[in-house]
């Protein structure tokens, strides 16, 4: 027997960044650390000035990430014991689009001094909301300028959160800051480079957040000219057109990054990956039909298809977006774990507070107790789950929640199952329409914090989708994941995997434990999904548009 | 100056009787007396016995009724100072369809020791709904039997607490009891016999509870004989065609009911009358043109129109049902009141209790504090006030409540003004139908118990509504409708009036402040009407019968 390979995974998150040092020959973690990062999400005022952000701001510093490395993955290697010379390889994932603009060193410009105090050179976190004027006009121009069928690729619309509309935002509010920008770049490509010495950009971030297909590139300069001249040839001269697929090896660990991980010059670092797409894999998934959700706050649906087809409604389809070889969808829906976290604060009486503290349960351990207890269809009630707007398949913010069928026997409780029977409907949506497109979906591979919590949530999910959901194992599952894809730079020679799919057969697995559909259920839930259908059209597909109408009221009477 | 008269007005609720000694000349409440009914409800098991009533029964014990004339009557007299001999006319009015089978003379069948073990000899009390396999059986023979115009009078369908249906279950149930039963009446008209000693029928639970109409008297015997052979003859073997009008002299009291009450025999007793609609001149109203809504647990609105119209979805139009030579209008919704209570007990969070604690304020107050600093439309909400059904426009039991607008930062205090403006456009769209059908509508006189503690939902009624609100005075509105109506039946020769009209000018009262409609909320308001009415319509105009889909499906899994 060979001696055992390691590899390290490091998941970058919104509030900090966890190392996992990972067993190559079956994916077992021996030592897992998080590091927060000291300036966090960087939303009132930035570091070290008096300098107010407005409300939809949210920055982060780069140093934070490179604290991440130079704590966390020391911390790992310390905890199991491992030899560096083992660890064979390193993989990343990030929250995106988390970008920056840095000078062609890689030098963030938020790190010089003439830049410090400008908002618009530090990174721009994914939630940071403020360059939505930009995204609206990107919109508007691009269909008017006849490239409405690249919309369309993205169900329509670019998202403020997305790549263009930030850059964009630079250019407008402080364009000595874009002038500065020799590169604009994800985060996650960011710190690849930072441990490489090598610039490159990922195929994941490129295709779900900048445009960028693998037939067609980034959309040609005359888009950029038609939203704004001066943006003309921004891929050309801040970005670049060679994409590499996940898996590949960026580079390996420079001199000076070995020292800050304690690592040896020269491991196989590969290119970058995002935190929810890093998951697949990991949960055991490099072929189509088993779709794997991300629950937590909210819930981010990944499948693998067989041709790249379009899917209405959906947050984008990325040949070798997910998996090497295979065009990846990806949907969402903006409101579960939230969704409960809201109904606990809000609307549960103090009986119940009073109970569950007698019973040494949190209150949503008290209501799953009492909502298990009922029957799907014997509460009488149906939820719409927009209360953040519809992510897939409408793609409308403005959309919000709806229950229905309340009696003066409404019961707590009662309320909570809808809410998540609502979010289990809203899944089932997704999954049909993928379907009706020619992407099936024949099993659910759950990962996230919501299926370590609520196994009643788990159930009425494979009740309403009537198919089996099983959990990924692995409870880092970014990285994890992230490991797999070190495991994968470092190839077969080095104790590694020649690809994903190698890596995935040997390193990620399912719980024994899963959840079958109850057939007597399903039949009932069929009932209720296709009355969920039809209020979804009713108030999502413009025959009641009611929700928007008093959107827009409410705004104006908040003036 | 003549010596001061007085009248003493009788309200037999629910749970209790109330008298009130009134100052005829100008209807000051010099003293009043509850009495609680020694068996209230009784909706568990027979007084007396082990046996068990099922879980639709509500009856009373009819010397209950008669207690409160021993013990209440006695009670003012002692309290006020007043003489007996000042007294000149006594009224009661009564919940309905209250009702009770009895002998030729009166003597109610449940005081007979060989009925008294039988369920269905007792009083039938208004929310008694065991009646309701012979009210569907009522709806569904008569409309086949092509006496579909008949129930349209009355919103298309007969209530199971109606008269008819009830009478009929004693037949079907209790056969004995029907055929032993000489009279069928209400316990309006049975208490006014024990006093008077004179069976009268009065025309307003004749009309609003028992398909009366001053045309074309009650339905004919084929109608009843379509129903059940048995039945022909109902109305000439049990009940009476000679029905009276209100305010007239059933007769003067008899030496037994003289030695119950202290007052003096032959002292002038007017007929009987419903506790809702003797609050009609009580609340000052005696034309058409101003609505009086008795607001509680639920709404009750009463107007007074100029001619007979058929009004769609109303509870019934009754020719002198409120007030002498006017058609009476009424319409209900059946969840106000209890609507709030709902959302107190099932929906607001522990913060909240423990806020209003250390305030020493109640839920409500506070939520009503805090709903009041919103603005109309700023929460983005709409609701349909149908947890408890709708009593009308739609008549429908089986629609059920809907919120819609939820988003994360929804607020407690949000959903409670948003349920609390359903109620306002629920009666916004009554007024509208009355006005739509020619029964004009330009103002609210409130009255019952939410007027007094809750200005916010006063304010909110005004504004959405677009019409003035005034409240009536009288905080015991029944017992002064009863004591006017006793002034009347005394006469004008022996201190009273002759007609109620004069007996409002100088009795009833409205208090001075009023609630005006803030304009710039009416406009905001007019706007959410309109979804409100386009929802109305959507959910209960059968363009989509989820509600009804849901609630049989609730049935079904609960069995």
């Amino acid at each position: 027997m060979s001696k055992p390979k390691y590899a390290i995974g490091v998941d970058f998150g919104t509030e900090s960044g966890r190392a996992a040092l990972v067993d190559v020959a079956d994916g077992w973690v021996l030592a897992s650390a998080v590091h927060p990062y000291t300036n966090g999400v960087i939303d009132e005022k930035l570091p070290g000035t008096d300098i107010r952000l407005e409300p939809d701001w949210a920055l982060q510093d780069p140093n934070d990430y490179l604290e991440v490395f130079k704590r966390a993955i020391p911390a790992v290697l310390k905890e199991s014991g491992v030899d560096p010379t083992d660890v064979i390889g390193i993989g990343v994932d990030f929250t995106a689009c988390t970008m920056l603009p840095t000078k062609a060193d890689g030098t963030p410009l938020c790190f010089l001094p003439e830049f410090r105090q400008n908002p618009n050179a530090w990174v721009k976190l994914w939630k940071h909301h403020a360059a939505q004027p930009e995204a609206n006009l990107l919109n508007e121009r691009a269909r008017a300028s006849g490239f409405g069928e690249i919309l369309d690729r993205y169900g329509g619309k670019i998202s403020s959160e997305w790549f263009f509309p930030k850059a964009w935002q630079i250019l407008d509010e402080a364009p000595d800051v874009y002038a500065a920008a020799d590169r604009l770049i994800e985060g996650a490509d960011w710190v690849v480079w930072q441990l490489t010495g090598v610039e490159t950009r990922n195929s994941c971030t490129a295709g779900y957040k900048a445009m960028w297909s693998k037939t067609d590139g980034f959309p040609p300069n005359a888009f950029f000219k038609a939203l704004d001249p001066r943006l003309e040839h921004i891929v050309d001269e801040k970005m670049s057109r060679n994409i590499l697929p996940l898996g590949a090896k960026a580079g390996g660990l420079t001199a000076e990054a070995a020292g800050w991980t304690g690592l040896l010059p020269g491991t196989a670092v590969a290119v970058a990956n995002v935190d929810a797409h890093v998951a697949v894999p990991a949960a055991t998934v490099t072929e189509p039909g088993r779709m794997v959700i991300i629950m937590g706050t909210s819930n981010c649906h990944m499948v693998l298809g067989a041709q790249e087809v379009t899917v209405p409604g959906m947050c984008g389809v990325v040949q070798d977006g997910i998996i090497a070889g295979l065009p990846g969808f990806e949907a969402g829906q903006s409101c579960v774990g939230d969704h409960f976290a809201w109904f606990v604060e809000n609307c549960v009486p103090a009986a119940y507070e009073r109970e569950a503290e007698g019973r040494k349960l949190n209150v949503h351990e008290l209501l799953e107790e009492k909502a298990a207890k009922l029957k799907p269809g014997e509460s009488g009630l149906l939820a719409l789950d927009w209360w953040n707007g519809n992510r897939s398949v409408l793609v409308d913010v403005d959309l919000t929640g709806m229950l229905l069928g309340a009696t003066l026997l409404t019961r707590p409780e009662e309320i909570y199952r809808a809410l998540i029977e609502a979010t289990a409907y809203g899944t089932r949506m997704i999954i049909e329409t993928f379907k009706a497109s020619g992407v099936p979906v024949h099993e659910i591979i759950a990962t996230g914090g919501l299926p370590n919590r609520n196994r009643l949530l788990m159930q009425i999910y494979a009740d309403v989708c009537g198919i089996p959901i099983y959990v990924a194992e692995a409870e880092q599952i970014g990285a994890l994941g992230s490991a797999m894809h070190g495991a994968v730079a470092a190839g077969e020679e080095a104790g590694g995997y020649d690809d994903i799919t190698q890596a995935t057969k040997k390193m990620a697995r399912l719980r024994k434990e899963h959840y079958e559909p109850n057939t007597a259920h399903s039949t009932v839930y069929n009932l209720l999904y296709s009355e969920y259908a039809t209020l979804h059209d009713y108030f999502g597909r413009g025959a009641n548009d009611v929700m928007k109408r008093l959107k827009v009221l409410k705004a104006e009477m908040r003036k």
